[in-house]
């Protein structure tokens, strides 16, 4: 089955980029840290997006697509670890088992995102010696959504600022890695990515409002780390801004313009299919009753 | 004169990374840490070795030689941010001025050695649309010489490692950054690098030394920040192993290796030039003055 395909595509992609940094002469209490980072993972869903929009476009290169897709899963557990340090959200759970900073303090923690970012380029920059003309722009795609000025380290930074707009502050801190999956998906297969970013940015926002909305109505052992910190870390939030109900509203109508942004094409029925399946885990009906419990 | 038009190159293509960064839409506070980091600079003695050796090589893209060289000094400034932070060093002054997360504190501090990091890959990408096809190499000396297993992030690793040799952590620390970028500079200009590694490597590790010395032998104005904090922080120290003369001995060893892997060619006399001027810079005759009073 074509899903169980691209999670082994993923995971192989994803041990093959930690080999390389767990080659010899590593210092192995980092390398160890970096491990407890990116495995066992989460929803892999960015890397998901890559190769489902990689395949949708042909295919073209699956050594660049694979690499692509653990990049971007490395940047993303980057985010998470340096996210989860003390000075920030002081995280103690992130999926079920303890921070990498609470496992192997806040220095290796530091360092582990540090090196996962550093990763992310270098695994890039290996699987493109068949097609290096296409290094220059994926390179571009995937640090756009990761740095300055608009990528999740803006949007991370955004939490810094005195004033925020919740939309701003979201678009970067997760629709932007969202549409560099997307888009590098269609460019790693040699195809044109742009036509391809909305997709990713609005299921990102999706993404960002169901994880709002969790925050304040789930059951912290179902999802793995702690509830309500948006509020207690005065974090924007959508569930704040507009209520649960509005923001289960706002989340469809999210998920709804990404289902509608996805070209057209042979791949297209494979990646509604996949939208539905991530709308369902996201917003599981006990959710959502238990939304509509509350408004009652 | 030379040395002026490698450091006004320096200067601009490090403004030019800069404003990538401080684009509209940028978090403020997040773009002046940054800012913060990088200007004004410190000898910026590893760009200058991006370009020395370009220039050895015929300098055949200059643009892309002054993005390798950007690229290297934001990883370097990256490193100190980091390196700074209370889990680590918890320096306050850097080049004679508050350090990044004294400045801006502790979030801002993490975000932007990020963020910087991203902007070394970012700003090197985008100057090889003209010669994609040295991308990979060129992504791959930068990286694999900031990540694991040997690079400045797996050096700063060492430190939190029950046991460390010496020379271990100081190439990976220090002589690694060197190497990319005497290999980097022939890279970019289209030349084999390989050949270019051992002098960098050489002269990294003299310059570490160098530092040892000077965190115990100097005056802490002179030097634009605290002294005795390797032996404060339990780091490893060829001054501690060796004695301050040994130390001396050692470095000034080191020094004539690095001489001596000067490839041959035109641009040779410049660069033995460069390494002497580096070596008074490093060692000033107050040191060495200092040194032998100590011991007499």
């Amino acid at each position: 089955m074509e899903t169980g395909r691209i999670e082994h595509r993923i995971e192989q992609a994803l041990q093959g980029a930690l080999a390389l940094a767990e080659a010899d002469g590593a210092p192995p209490r980092l390398a160890a840290a970096m491990r407890h980072a990116v495995f066992p993972g989460g929803a892999r869903i960015r890397p998901k997006l890559v190769l489902s929009v990689a395949l949708a476009c042909g295919d073209g290169d699956p050594p660049l697509a694979d690499a692509a897709a653990a990049a971007i899963e490395l940047l993303h557990c980057a985010s998470l670890v340096h996210d989860d340090l003390p000075c920030f959200d002081a995280a103690l759970l992130r999926r079920g088992v303890e921070t990498v900073h609470v496992a192997y303090g806040e220095r290796l923690a530091v360092l582990a995102g540090d090196a996962l970012i550093v990763l992310a380029f270098q695994s890039l920059a290996a699987a493109a010696t068949a097609s290096p003309r296409r290094l220059p722009a994926l390179m571009g795609i995937v640090a756009r959504s990761v740095g300055m000025p608009l990528g999740i380290v803006a949007g991370q930074a955004w939490e810094c600022e005195p004033r925020v707009s919740l939309a701003e502050y979201q678009r970067a801190k997760t629709g932007s890695l969202f549409a560099a999956a997307t888009e590098s998906g269609a460019e790693a297969a040699g195809r044109p990515g742009a036509p391809w970013r909305d997709f990713g940015q609005w299921l990102g926002e999706a993404y960002q409002v169901a994880d709002d909305i969790r925050d304040v109505a789930s059951d912290p052992a179902a999802l793995g780390k702690p509830v309500g910190q948006d509020q207690a870390l005065c974090r924007p939030s959508a569930a704040a801004d507009l209520g649960l109900q509005g923001a289960m509203a706002h989340c469809r109508g999210l998920l709804a313009r990404a289902m509608a942004a996805i070209p057209d094409g042979r791949g297209a029925p494979a990646l509604r299919a996949l939208v539905r399946a991530e709308a369902d885990r996201l917003l599981p009906s006990a959710i959502t009753a238990e939304i509509a419990r509350l408004a009652a």
